[in-house]
This record gives C-alpha cells, sequence and structure tokens, in this order.
C-alpha cells in the first residue's frame, strides 16, 4: 500500500522543482513509497507520480497481480503485455493523470534504453531525479532508526561471531559462507549486499569480489558486510590480522583506527558530509597515505545500502539529526594488502555521532 | 581481458549500423566482451567502443584495481574520484579514441539518470543499443553449448532431489533453502536468479518472490530455478502437486505438459520465436485459458538469464543453429494455483530442439 504522507511530501517536491511527474523504475524509491520490491528483469515498469499526487502504475502483465496486491486501489493501472510492448501503456498512463509533457524526472531505477524510447515517443524534458526522494529519505524517523540499530546489532554479533572462525588456511569463499549461515542463524531476513572477504592483495581493491584466495600468516583479512532488519540495511568492515602483524602492517592499522575516530568525533551539529570526510582524509594525508585512500569517506544508508548524505568532498550541505551514514577510511596498498574500518552512524538531535555498531574497532589478531 | 575477435565483430555491427560507438555499464554485455563483472553501484562506470575498434574504460577509482586487472593494457583508461564525478572523464575517454558526437549507442546497464548528464555534457544522437550485441550473443558455439548442458543438468539433478524433499507442512523459505544447498552440493558455481517456490495461489504470480507460504494438501507447488556453470545459465520449472489433485488440477497441468511440448516440437528449420510461441499457445487458447496465459513462451538463455532469442508474438526471425531459449507455458489462476513446466533448447544443426533439461515433465505428486 502506498505510503500515502510519504507520496504527498514526493509532489511537494515536485511543485517546488516546477517539475509535472517523476517516473520511478524497480528501486528503493518504491519501497519507501510503497514497499513495492519490482523484480528487476528488462520488462519496464514502476510508479508515474505527478506533482498533483495522482499516481500510474505501469505494469507488465506478468506483475499485474503482484503490483494491484501491494499498491491497493489507489493507482491509475495500465498493464501492458509481452507482444505489446511497454511504450503505448507507459504513454496512455501519464495522460490519463495529466501527464502529458513539460518536465518529467526519472529516478535511478529506469534504464537509459527505455528513457530514449520514452522521449521519443511522449515529448518532455527529462531530468535528472536520482536525488529527487533525498530529502525525505535520509531524514529517519524512530522507527527507521531501531531497525537500523537492531541490523547493527545483528552485524556486531556476526562479526564477533566471525572474528573467532576466521584463520589460517581457510577460503575466502568458506568465510563468505559462513557469514551467510550466522546472518540466519541471527535472524536476519536477508543480506543488505554480497559480503566481501578479502585476504592479502585482495583487500587492496574495495569493492573485491573474488573467492579463491586462502588465508594466510600475517595476512590482513577485511571483511565487509551487513544485513536487513525490517527492509533496514547494516553495513560493517573489520580488517583481522592473521598470525601477527609486521610494523608496517600495525603502523597502517593505526592510521585507518585514528581516522575512523575522528571521523566519527568530526560529526557535530552544523558540520557538513565534507567536513567529517576532511576530519579523517586529513589523518591519512598527513600520515603519507593519501594516495591510497581510494573512495570518499562514506554514504548514506537506509533501505538502499547507498543513498544521501555522501561524506564526500563538495557535499557541503549541513548534516541533519536522523542522517544515518557510514565512516569507512581505508588504506589500499596494490599487490599487497588494505585496511578498512567500517562503523554507521546516526545523527543524534544534538547532532553529535551515535555509533550503530559497538563490536571493538582494535586490531584482533587471529590463529 | 578482452575477446578480441568478440570486440572486431562488435565493431562491425557498429560500422555497419553507422554508428560511432556503444557505451555499455555493468551488465552481462561487457562479460561477454572481456568476462568484465563490475559491481553495480551508483559509480558510472563501463566501456565505451569505437566503430574502429578502440576501447575506452571508464573506472571508478575504487575499481581502478580491479578493471585493470580484468581488461588489461588495450584501453584507454579514465579514473574518476568520488569528489570529481565522472562527467569528465567519459567525455575525456571518448575524445581520446576519436568519440566526439554522431551517434552512440548506450546499452541496457546504463542508467537513465547517468544518460541525461552525459547528453548534456557530449552532444550526439544516443540510440537504444540493448539489442546491438545479440546478434552476436544469441548464437552459441560448441563451448557455450557444452556449459549450457552441464548447468542444464545440474538443474535436473537439483529438480529431482527437491521432489523428493517437498512435503506438507514445509514452508516456501525451507524449500528455497534446500534449493540453494543442493545447488552447492551439485558443484553449482552461483544460482542464476533468485529460485521461486510458489505454492497454492502465489503460483498465480509467475514472478512470485514471497517465503512465507507453508505447504498443504492439494497445493500445486511452483519451482522455477537455475544455476550457472563457467557463468552460463540454466532455468528449469517444474509443479508439483502434494497429497492429490483435482480434477481441475489435472485438467490445466495436461494442458500446460501438452503446449510445452508442442513448443518444443514446432522447433524446427526456418522457424521463428512467434511460430513458437503460438504453437504452444494454441494448445492453452484452444482448451479456453488463453487469458490465463500471461507471457511470452520463453526467452533466450546465455551469460543472461533473459537474452534473445524472445519467444514472442512479433518475433518473426528465424530461428537459428545455436539459439538457446526457453519453453515455458503456463496457466495462472489468481487467487488460485499456477501452473509452469519449462525446459531450456538449443537449435541444432538440422535446426530442431535439443532439450537441455531431461527431468520428467509429467506430474508428480509427493506427500
Amino acid at each position: 500500500m502506498f505510503h500515502t504522507k510519504r507520496v504527498e511530501n514526493l509532489a511537494a517536491i515536485l511543485r517546488k522543482k516546477r517539475l509535472d511527474a517523476i517516473f520511478a523504475g524497480p528501486s528503493t524509491d518504491l519501497e519507501y513509497l510503497a514497499d513495492l520490491k519490482l523484480f528487476d528483469d528488462e520488462r519496464p515498469k514502476g510508479l508515474v507520480i505527478s506533482s498533483d499526487g495522482r499516481i500510474f502504475a505501469l505494469a507488465p502483465m506478468l506483475y499485474g497481480e503482484e503490483m494491484r496486491n501491494a499498491l491497493g486501489g489507489d493507482a491509475v493501472y495500465k498493464i501492458w503485455a509481452d507482444h505489446e510492448g511497454f511504450i503505448e501503456a507507459f504513454v496512455a498512463g501519464c495522460r490519463e493523470i495529466g501527464v502529458t509533457g513539460g518536465k518529467i524526472a526519472v529516478n535511478y531505477g529506469v534504464r537509459a534504453v527505455d528513457l530514449i524510447d520514452i522521449t521519443a515517443a511522449l515529448g518532455a524534458e527529462y531530468i535528472n531525479g536520482a536525488s529527487m526522494l533525498s530529502p525525505l529519505r535520509r531524514i529517519k524517523d524512530e522507527t527507521e532508526l531501531e531497525n537500523l540499530r537492531r541490523a547493527g546489532a545483528i552485524a556486531d554479533a556476526v562479526m564477533e561471531d566471525i572474528s573467532k572462525f576466521i584463520r589460517k588456511g581457510l577460503s575466502e569463499k568458506e568465510i563468505r559462507e559462513e557469514l551467510l549461515r550466522l546472518f540466519a542463524e541471527h535472524g536476519a531476513e536477508d543480506i543488505s549486499f554480497s559480503p566481501i572477504v578479502a585476504r592479502g592483495p585482495g583487500g587492496s581493491m574495495p569493492h573485491y569480489q573474488g573467492v579463491g584466495g586462502i588465508v594466510r600468516d600475517n595476512d590482513f583479512v577485511v571483511v565487509d558486510m551487513g544485513c536487513r532488519y525490517k527492509g533496514y540495511c547494516s553495513d560493517m568492515t573489520r580488517t583481522f590480522c592473521v598470525g601477527g602483524a609486521s610494523d608496517e602492517m600495525k603502523k597502517i592499522y593505526d592510521i585507518v583506527l585514528k581516522a575512523q575516530e575522528a571521523g566519527e568525533a568530526a560529526v557535530r551539529n552544523g558540520q557538513t558530509g565534507q567536513g567529517v570526510d576532511r576530519a579523517a582524509r586529513k589523518i591519512i594525508e598527513d600520515a603519507g597515505y593519501g594516495q591510497y585512500f581510494l573512495n570518499r569517506l562514506g554514504h548514506g544508508v537506509g533501505i538502499a545500502i547507498h543513498e544521501e548524505p555522501y561524506i564526500v568532498e563538495g557535499n557541503d550541505a549541513p548534516l541533519e539529526p536522523g542522517n544515518v551514514f557510514s565512516v569507512e577510511p581505508g588504506i589500499y596498498i596494490p599487490g599487497k594488502f588494505g585496511v578498512r574500518i567500517e562503523n554507521l552512524v546516526a545523527v543524534k538531535p544534538d547532532g553529535t555521532a551515535e555509533p550503530l555498531n559497538k563490536f571493538t574497532r582494535e586490531m584482533i589478531v587471529v590463529r
């Protein structure tokens, strides 16, 4: 069913931006507006919402029953069959809710190839609407915060268990599978992304997806994982040391830990995303490793694993109470290893950070 | 590493269509061209390939090492940092391989929101390139066919095992989890899509994703699943009956079975996708259930779970030896149940069908 208030708020944003409508394809935007999870195949589908709050649901026949069940009666439905294609249904549905041109936003769930066909069929100015719902979504209410805390607590428990499981001789694949088992055991409804387990040189690639490495003595093992609780994500990284650490490993771990702490400590009333990024980055740059910190300090987390606010140079908007984001500095030495430490934090009413992860950030040396 | 011959063939297609380049985002097109699997986050990335075969790799800094490792030296790289955004790197990379405007195709891995930004920065006519690689990809060579056969054989074995596992009282979730366990046990490298297990009324939604139903007496249980073998997918559906079937259930099962057999039998030299769809659909329509068959008869399968050729009204291109596709008629009665039977078939050199699934299609009644 639609979250009526959220749809109204979105329509108000459209009016304020002088847009006529938004077309939102399969995405967490649809989960936010209507708890609608759509199978992401090649059949265009989604919702068009007009600036006066009318809704048109574009549904491949295959999903007609599901979308009606999920959304209820408060929408115009246009169902299209595989042999018809979606364009005629799209244009007819838009007309029926009064959208005949003007300025139409599209969200990040729409494919470029479909926008090309839409543009040819319905003359309008199409606008990048990737962030259209962000002013709503990035401020979490108390229920959402509670779900995020629970998701974080499950991640904490799984991280503690996996710290006791990792040992020399295990493959990345075995550790990944144990993570999946542990999440199920601890009551996660799902994982929030495919977990990253990267030993030694794999760890220098922040989103490493390999599974073949075998844990050896003196390895760093990066474990980046998270789950969902009532749809809300956790996201947490720890880097474990196997056997023992060289002086260089100890030094780099310590720099990343200090940067992570500095990032969390920089969250305070009036602070910006850019300010938090700078506070953590400065520690790494001052230590001479700036070129090895490859990414922004963090990203917002909610029903999406990456959403606003982004903790990045250039984001000079003040953080708001209810924002939830990751603080995840790293040092990535190609061909050698990587170290990353990541907590999620929520911005409290006083503007400071509430960490959603409690598991120790100190270096753990496993056998 | 690039599959040089495939890239050359793609460039030849671009020249034939008088296109200047294609921009391919994260997608199986990139796996086909270069075994490149990209993490699908909000950071734009991918390859631009010009009509003279030059290649530019757009890489977020986070993925720079991975993309270089995967692709090797035969490309121009533009690496962009999170705080810079991708547009400048995109335009500079295009220029460096001689792409400065004209007609540029985009594939289905590019997001509409990014195309909007690209269009503003690089004036060109952007073309729907969703099918640009299909003339190459839809004809499988002997190695690809062998991988598809192996993936099909694993699905057969798992389907047989699950037929002995399903019983009254189990939840859809428990059956799903057993499927995942069985795929791992039988040596699948991955699943090809999130398996569908739908009892009773859930079965009327072809892509049902629920997990809460409990199997009861006189239920149909639809099981639609598949795995990957060396990257190639299987996709297979059987509908089991629990306890016993009513006359209506027997009748409907029989219609779907006959339609499935008729679809496979219709595959012969010179036949079209549309012709195969019609042959199966006629059985269901003649029996009076046409309105309950909600989708095309089938879709191609390869490294993507849905690709060309589509077995659908309107596809009047002759099938070719090496095509591999599903034949999956169904009857979906809202609120009641669904029946679907699906095999993959490969088109043999003589134009007839080689089924890639061998497990019985007859109705199995489990306790």
